[in-house]
């Protein structure tokens, strides 16, 4: 056996039952070992960026790490932006990099570069391996560190030659482990910050309980409506969540809004704010003469639970210390919204996606100035997940929608992408023909970076001139997406009215296999 | 005056006049400079990856830095891939990234990461800026270390708050400089290395010029030609060159092939290597069982310039000292290959090729294995240029001849790109588009990575089974790539003779603007 095989083992022996691969010539043995060991579910990616946003979304869904199999520093280094992502949104992901042979390091060859180096920069954890017999043991390393909750980058380096190289003494244990290791758990909230939540929450004022992470799914999310029941206390979300699930029966609250004078707006009533699983809530950007810190002055934050801590549990035992575990919330159901004419409004299409969102279907969302309101407007929606991008590097909305597809078979994925975004990782569509994935993607087609529009205000340069806004606009040539994604092997259409896109959705969410929207803004 | 503008002013100031962006938030203000600065020429990209390699062909074609202007540490990872390949060619390129306000770093936003740290993997330079009104002085130092010769990747980090604050004191000398200081000039190689190679040059045995960098002009070659004329050296080319002056009427050296085989083979029959502008050969990736260092046992190398020394001049001298420079060169042009049939073969492709470049033309070429002979087919061709990928990042084809075209507006672009290099950066083409550009691209589509197809065997692994085939397949579904051309606005056609091969070249370099051709192979 080569420490290529005793890897591929290793990581099926731990659960890493999928990789997301742009395999390269260093990386071939990875490859090879692929049908001497079996099992391995390999997805071919036609760019890196799509490999680690496809690991991350799978993670997000399965709550397990996928691998990917990267070629080198460059291989890397075009995964970078989505395991940056990754890495904000504590998504579990491994990666396999390949790297020279140790001993052909010294010649500098063309594709020679301080992998490390660069893998630092967004990984939780690092190493680059010595040996072929000690590869297996490196990868059982890495694979419990990205499974470290709430979820770690973790980056093995595997030089050629360790790939290459025969394993001397046989696997670790003769047989690999005959089950996956039990998952690494969060690390329980101590019943001091629960007290002191508890003891807050029964003063007056008005106090905030921010949810991020773990807090985003059915029980948590019914525990912090008791809460707030039981004590007046308000309930908002982070600004961007990783995975929350939502819909018609999930007590769904609104988020902090984007735009950072609406942000201030909305935390500026709250003298005390409860954090479970959230972060700080801070501005995405810094503004001139603006706070970063989106709290008012004096208002105090408190940890129920950070995101490393179980924050459903707390939530739990906060309502029991509040005698609220058994408050009757009142539904106050959500009403689903209505269309009002027959224009690609704002409102229209949300009210459109809300109607259209199949039950357990699993949202991705990086619509940026379109989607404002999609959280709001699909509250009543049938049960489902919604994703969005933490790490605010944009293109993550195809590559996310392709890996949650992977880690859940049975159920639809619609990704809502903005065209700027979509056009980061457009290789995802043909990954997504190939393994004829139930994704169906809108892309809103405003054809400018609309955010930038009004960032330029924010930041104190508004009435651009003419060459300022011509590096916001993506009229010319205006992107023809069905074009593009026939290019790739995905079937699709445009549309200009909310009938037609109501009709291309049921179309495209009925249908096996990937399609693509472009929303004519 | 703000701290963008002095930016901008001193980039105009020191002859950068081009700009390759693809601007975020934190880059608002640079984007706001433009209109109140003017003649700067931004070029829109919608994706970094183009901004790093439009700027390294930029570079390659005018001898001159671009700037790229990137979007915090995702933006700049999204680029790290060219960067490497433009590193490794040795292209001036200056990278500006944009981050957060240093006030608001500590806050640890979504897109807080570790600029520095990923930018000191691809660069020879890096500062963060730490006041606006020391902007225009980190600018002028970072763009006098891109000039060094032969060229060196500079990045200057620029906090959102050095952008947009303003410069206490007046721009440096109240006026920028009114023209571009001299540009950096190579190092001179010491007569000593000279005098070596000439002493090396009168001896017996087989000796080997071999040729790099600054040596592929069409008057160090003249040289070359004459030296081996006079004392019966070979001359060959490293296996990957930066850009080479190439066609009927000069000197056009054969290249060390890139199979690792052929390469030893190659050089078996040398004792003594002379190396002008070029490294010591190695081999592209490490081979179980097989060298690194690709001259034989017992060959001594001798540098007669380093890529860091001017080895035009170099090569000029040795052709003195061994009184060379009067030899009057035996042209033996060689052949225009014929057209054998109407098939698409790679013999035919390459004569088809060789008859259609136009004069003056630039052929940028990361035709990967279909054009391993494309060097030796076009040595007839009219006078162009010839650049290739240096740093064994793919993808590097489509931005190259992006960046060339917007360096030499008069001259034809012929990009000869694979199937699967052409997949990482597609964006490419919608950039060409929008600028218009006189790029006539190529995608030679055997629907693999063929390239990978020969290394499993190479590695040691022959005989692959189905699922590693698999990976290296790019038939399901196959890419259709004038679908994809037009979705970015760039007309095409597919061919599938080389009769219909010749006519869209004709009809695509005879044009104005981009036009895209797929070579169904």
């Amino acid at each position: 056996m080569n420490g290529a095989e005793s890897l591929v083992k290793t990581l099926l022996g731990n659960g890493v039952e999928v990789c997301f691969a742009n395999p390269g010539t260093s990386e071939m043995h990875f490859v090879a070992a692929l049908d001497r060991v079996g099992e391995m579910r390999c997805v071919l990616v036609l760019f890196e960026g799509v490999a680690a946003g496809a690991a991350d979304g799978y993670a997000r869904m399965s709550g397990r790490p996928a691998a990917t199999l990267l070629h080198l520093g460059p291989g890397l280094g075009n995964a970078l932006s989505a395991l940056h992502n990754a890495k904000k949104a504590r998504s579990p992901v491994l990666n396999i990099i390949g790297d020279h042979a140790t001993h052909h390091l010294q010649f500098n060859a063309p594709l020679t570069s301080d992998i490390a180096g660069m893998a630092g920069t967004v990984s939780h954890w690092v190493r680059t391996a010595a040996d072929a017999g000690t590869v297996a043991a490196d990868a059982a390393c890495a694979i419990a560190e990205a499974g470290r909750k709430p979820g770690r980058v973790a980056s093995l380096i595997l030089p050629a030659d360790c790939a290459w190289g025969e394993v001397a003494s046989p696997f670790p244990t003769s047989e690999p482990p005959s089950s996956p290791p039990p998952p690494s758990t969060f690390a329980p909230a101590p019943s001091s910050q629960v007290d002191a939540a508890a003891k807050i929450l029964r003063r007056r004022g008005r106090t905030l309980l921010l949810l991020g992470g773990g807090a985003l799914f059915r029980r948590p999310l019914a525990n912090a409506a008791r809460i707030a029941a039981a004590t007046g206390a308000d309930v908002l979300t982070e600004i961007f969540n990783s995975r929350m699930e939502r819909g018609a029966g999930i007590f769904s609250p609104e988020r902090i809004p984007y735009p950072v004078d609406q942000a201030l707006a909305a935390l500026a009533p709250y003298r005390r704010i409860i954090l479970a699983g959230a972060a700080p809530p801070v501005a995405f950007f810094a503004y001139p003469g603006k706070p970063g810190v989106l709290s008012p002055p004096g208002c105090s934050l408190h940890h129920l639970a950070t995101p490393e801590q179980d924050c459903a549990q707390a939530l739990e035992d906060l309502a029991a210390a509040l005698g609220a575990s058994g408050v009757k919330v009142k539904a106050g159901a959500p009403a689903m919204p209505t269309v009002t004419d027959g224009a690609l409004t704002r409102d229209n299409i949300g009210a459109c996606i809300a109607r259209c969102i199949p039950d357990r279907a699993i949202v991705v969302d990086e619509s940026q100035t379109t989607g404002f309101n999609f959280l709001s407007q699909t509250r009543a929606a049938r049960p489902h997940d919604w994703l969005r991008n933490r790490g605010g590097s944009i293109g993550a909305g195809l590559p996310l929608a392709t890996g949650a597809a992977i880690a859940c078979p049975g159920r639809k994925v619609l990704a809502l992408e903005s065209d700027g975004s979509g056009m980061y990782t457009p290789q995802s569509l043909w990954t997504q023909a190939r393994e004829n994935l139930d994704v169906t993607t809108v892309i809103f087609a405003n054809h400018e970076y609309a955010l930038l529009r009004a960032e330029l205000g924010n930041v104190g340069a508004p009435n651009p001139g003419r060459r300022a806004v011509d590096m916001l606009s993506l009229e010319r040539p205006r992107i023809a997406w069905p074009a593009l994604a026939r290019g790739m092997g995905v079937d699709g259409c445009a549309v200009e009215g909310v009938k037609s896109l109501h009709r291309a959705l049921a179309h495209g969410l009925s249908t096996d296999g990937p399609y693509l929207i472009e929303a004519v803004l």
